[in-house]
């Protein structure tokens, strides 16, 4: 049992700093039915800060199994429109949005890769709308993490599932602030933190960052206009949320055809339910021309294989090693924790807030500035006590930013 | 535990006789999470016959109770339509629907009334279009019950949570035929009988009926080109269900002008999380003008007063005494169950398909003929072994039908 306290200032810290909640909104809650205790707690923390209506979509991962094991190759293939259709719709007229994370990171590993990805490539198709809704800021929007017995052995496959998900929840807690005496308080600070960072670079204007060590040597033009983003999203609803909780990194867009070099990876990625490790990449004008992994070859490959963009950049983010996860030291097979242990970029969707005017932008003008459009959006891990990262100006001026990945 | 034996016996019923679904359909699947050990069972079934998609509703209870505890007065009397809408729309397109029903009978009893109601109504308003597509035939569609601890106990409050879990599951099994030896078959069986019943309701084509004894003395007048169904369900997507499994009735449209006389409720009925008991209402052309009840008077009170068509009659429908869950003596606090121990009515919303032609009528004609409209639809029983009944024909022809709540 977690305790009901800090459990409480997770959720009351989600919708206050995380979601932004105002008064009269409605909220779209997703979660897996192994974390309604805590959604129950958003819920109420929700309705107590004046939400109008609070949707829950309640998951089960092992109706997931179920689909793959029962459903035939056309099931596989498919997926519903008129759900994320609908929901987009919603977010777009200003629903918030919130997605409580504890999938199992091991879940589907005894599933045909090839299924996985059709499958995955379907769900993206169908959830475009949605997707396209979030990550252009329409509304706000958090994700936040709960313990859950298999994600907790997969962390700690030694300890027994009562000790396994008791510690997860303490490193939940730990780095999210909910241990906190006043955790808002601390997530202010926090932010203002970030964003002292973040003003910093956006200050610079680089035309691109430069990463090297630890068989990294790899340049990434930035768009043309970029704008770094961390921690606060102001979204177009007139919120302001911290659409991840927790986060340490500042991130912006990758030019989507001036990324050059050999980057490897430094932490294992949890994809599609399978673990990926030892990711090397060459790029080439932008484009992942050479892929090699030392596991999970084959699910990383689909992935690049789903659309053109899925082989360039849609972010890029930098993390200092000495961030709370990092130095957790755990692995966490969970995109929202690993993501803020170390530097990453992600294959795929850009988030178009980290390209000024995008809207008023026309497609072509889009592109030719940088923004790459893509189904999935997958960060990867790239930074480590060996990757240092400078900062690259139109006039050839070098800044160093990271040295064995802490800032200078 | 249920018998997992049984219980896939009732998954398969379920999908085969309660929803004859179709190979390459979509179904949504609407499940408490209580049950959700049914729910992927029957999701397994319906992937192993073909389904394209099943799209899980997971609903939690306590979820519902939060709503009400601490949503402001405008979230109780708000509800967002475009769930419902999008539901609509993929039922009217075809798609499926499974209910499985395990509801605390009592779980808003401590609620206040008035909130209830007002939630209702707008729950039943930004519903009405899966209403509609639901009633009217546009898809296959089930309500098959699960066992929980909470109604269990509501039913068995003498024994322990366990016994009485594992006893409504036995009442169960029994009452859907799952637990014969081929559930399928069983089934089907009992259709037959029901449609002979039915077909013999149609030949006579009766203008009215006649309740009486046991304190009632009830003239129901029925819609013009009024149908008889019961069981099966000729859905207009080509497919033949069982909208209710279980089920014993046999039911048609009354007409909404030409109800006179007094009836008085024979069992308790759960409405809204509340018991109403010892009803008695009195009819004049068609509206009930006058109503009372021992227990729960008020919540029946807002149900009337949802819209001019609450007052009214949308079914009436006949159930022998001899049925197998009249027989049982159980008082389940579940329409799916109770209405099949009694003769019963419903008020508010008909049933489109109880009348010859509807579709093609004028909203003017339906009302002329009978037709009733409104948001709710609220079973409740009349039948005892006190009660007999007559069918009236226009030449002024007396049919015995019941005596004693057996067929004649």
């Amino acid at each position: 049992m977690p305790s009901q306290e800090k459990l409480r200032a997770l959720a009351k810290l989600t919708v206050r700093s995380g979601l932004g909640l105002k008064a009269g909104q409605d909220l779209i809650l997703g979660a897996d039915i192994t974390c309604v205790e805590l959604a129950r707690m958003v819920m109420e923390e929700a309705y107590d800060a004046g939400a109008n209506a609070v949707i829950p979509f309640l998951f089960d991962e092992q109706m997931t199994l179920i689909r793959f094991n029962h459903g035939s190759d056309d099931a596989i293939g498919y997926a519903v429109k008129w759900l994320p259709e609908a929901q987009a719709r919603a977010l777009n007229e200003g629903t918030a949005f919130l997605r409580i994370t504890n999938s199992d990171p091991g879940l589907l590993k005894a599933i045909d890769k090839e299924k996985v990805a059709k499958s995955m490539s379907a769900a993206a198709a169908a959830g475009k709308p949605t997707s396209e809704a979030i990550s252009g800021g329409a509304t706000n929007w958090c994700i936040i993490p709960a313990a859950s017995p298999a994600w907790a052995k997969q962390i700690f496959p030694d300890d027994d599932t009562e000790t396994a998900v008791e510690k997860l929840w303490e490193l939940i807690f730990k780095t999210t602030r909910s241990d906190q005496p006043d955790p808002v308080a601390a997530w202010d600070k926090h932010c203002a933190e970030v964003e002292k960072r973040m003003n910093h670079l956006n200050s610079h204007k680089f035309e691109s960052l430069h990463f090297y060590g630890g068989g990294t040597d790899l340049t990434v033009g930035l768009a043309e206009g970029h704008i770094w983003e961390g921690v606060r999203m102001y979204a177009k609803n007139g919120t302001v949320c911290s659409p991840n909780i927790p986060t340490e990194e500042v991130f912006t867009m990758p030019h989507r055809d001036r990324v050059n070099g050999v980057v490897k990876s430094t932490k294992p990625l949890s994809l599609r339910g399978n673990i990926v490790d030892g990711i090397q990449m060459t790029f080439e004008n932008g484009v992942c021309t050479k892929m090699s992994a030392e596991k999970g070859e084959d699910v990383l490959q689909k992935l690049l294989d789903t659309d053109e963009g899925a082989r360039r950049l849609g972010e890029i983010a930098l993390v200092p090693h000495s961030s709370p996860i990092s130095q957790s030291g755990v692995i966490f097979f969970n995109t929202l924790f690993d993501e803020n242990a170390s530097c990453h970029m992600a294959m795929g969707n850009c988030y178009t807030s980290n390209m000024e005017g995008y809207d008023e932008l026309s497609e072509d003008e889009r592109r030719a500035r940088g923004a790459n459009e893509s189904m999935i959006h997958v960060d990867w891990m790239i930074g480590s006590a060996e990757v240092n990262l400078d900062g690259i100006k139109s006039d050839g001026t070098v800044v160093p930013l990271l040295r064995g990945c802490e800032w200078v």
